[in-house]
């Protein structure tokens, strides 16, 4: 893992199988490392503005891109969401140099117009069916996060994505007016050489995850 | 979007805020479209393999990797998974050069004592908690699929997910025996040029999609 922005080179050499080069993979996927722990190294605005940038045009169903982000700086709203995280990830939230609430928005159909004017009925169908919006609020922004997480790697920042919270007392704490619904916190920020990790774990082969017909 | 697997180069210019070059945010992100039609190229398993070998390395809570993928590759099977399509889908699946049904493993607890040996003692109470397990498979497969989706877009290759179809037949037709749970259908293959797309879809902005704290 990498500390600052660093030049990725050697992409004049792409794997074999693949059209990246070896530095962009390890950076994205094979080198990255969930962070528990982070360096002093602030996480600006302007940053997690580029990261959503890229990521927003990962795609998903009918182009409804339910992902929303609750971005926590403050000491305060730091307090605020850490009294709702389990034990073992209070302290986490804390130190983290910026905190991501990660959210599925169960009103995104009122932006259907824009982003899917051929789907407007369907938005009018949808404003009546709060349990559908919901399934697909959930899994949509869930398919995103998996984008967000290479996105925030592709800006040389490290994630930290925790599930231990109590999505519903989160979700009354900060989203009681606007239909966000939590799904996992992801603490953002640098690291320092490889960090403070446990040793990897293990990962199925390609012919334990995979059948061909 | 490229046609073969194409030497990315242009990483020595990375974008403001990130770190990667233009065209790898070009070929992951910016730049890559949905594909509802391919060109004749074959995809072979070794690309799927290197694929998987990348996309497997995603983070997901207790490293539980749900994520499974069924290859449907004869006419027979593609025959026996278009019959479970809605009708615009179908014929894609028929044409694609290889067609994926991304799934969800209701087992994946199994395989904890390799993937997270300290959590072994929890993979026993997950054994009579199915309900918990179809939970953790769906959210965090989900999450795989959006690594899987850059994934193949790493390896050159085109993904056109579809959600169209009935999840419960197919599951009937392919998982009865391995409690794999049908998540979504990716046709793969390469497309020429631009591929045939419809005009891109608006995108909410940073501004809509966050709230800062």
């Amino acid at each position: 893992m990498t500390t600052d922005t660093p030049v990725r080179d050697g992409l004049d050499f792409p794997l074999p199988g693949l059209a990246i080069g070896d530095d962009v993979a390890d950076l994205l996927f094979r080198e990255a490392r969930s962070a528990a722990a982070f360096t002093s190294a602030d996480v600006s605005d302007e940053q997690l503005a580029a990261v959503y940038d890229l990521v927003k045009w990962g795609p998903t169903a009918l182009n409804t891109v339910p992902l929303r982000l609750l971005v926590v700086r403050t000491p305060e709203a730091r307090q605020r969401l850490a009294a709702h995280m389990s034990d073992g990830n209070r302290d986490r939230v804390l130190a983290a140099p910026v905190t991501l609430v990660v959210a599925a928005d169960t009103g995104f159909h009122r932006h259907l117009p824009t982003l899917a004017p051929h789907m407007t009925a369907f938005a009018d169908v949808l404003e009546g069916q709060p349990e559908q919006r919901d399934s697909m609020a959930r899994t949509n922004a869930l398919i995103q996060v998996g984008y967000l997480v290479i996105g925030l790697r592709a800006a040389g920042l490290a994630a930290g994505p925790m599930g231990g919270m109590e999505a519903q007392a989160i979700d009354d704490e900060f989203f009681a007016e606007n239909g966000w619904k939590s799904l996992m916190v992801i603490n953002v920020g640098h690291v320092e050489g490889e960090g403070t990790h446990r040793p990897r774990g293990e990962r199925l082969s390609y012919a334990q995850a995979s059948l061909t017909v």
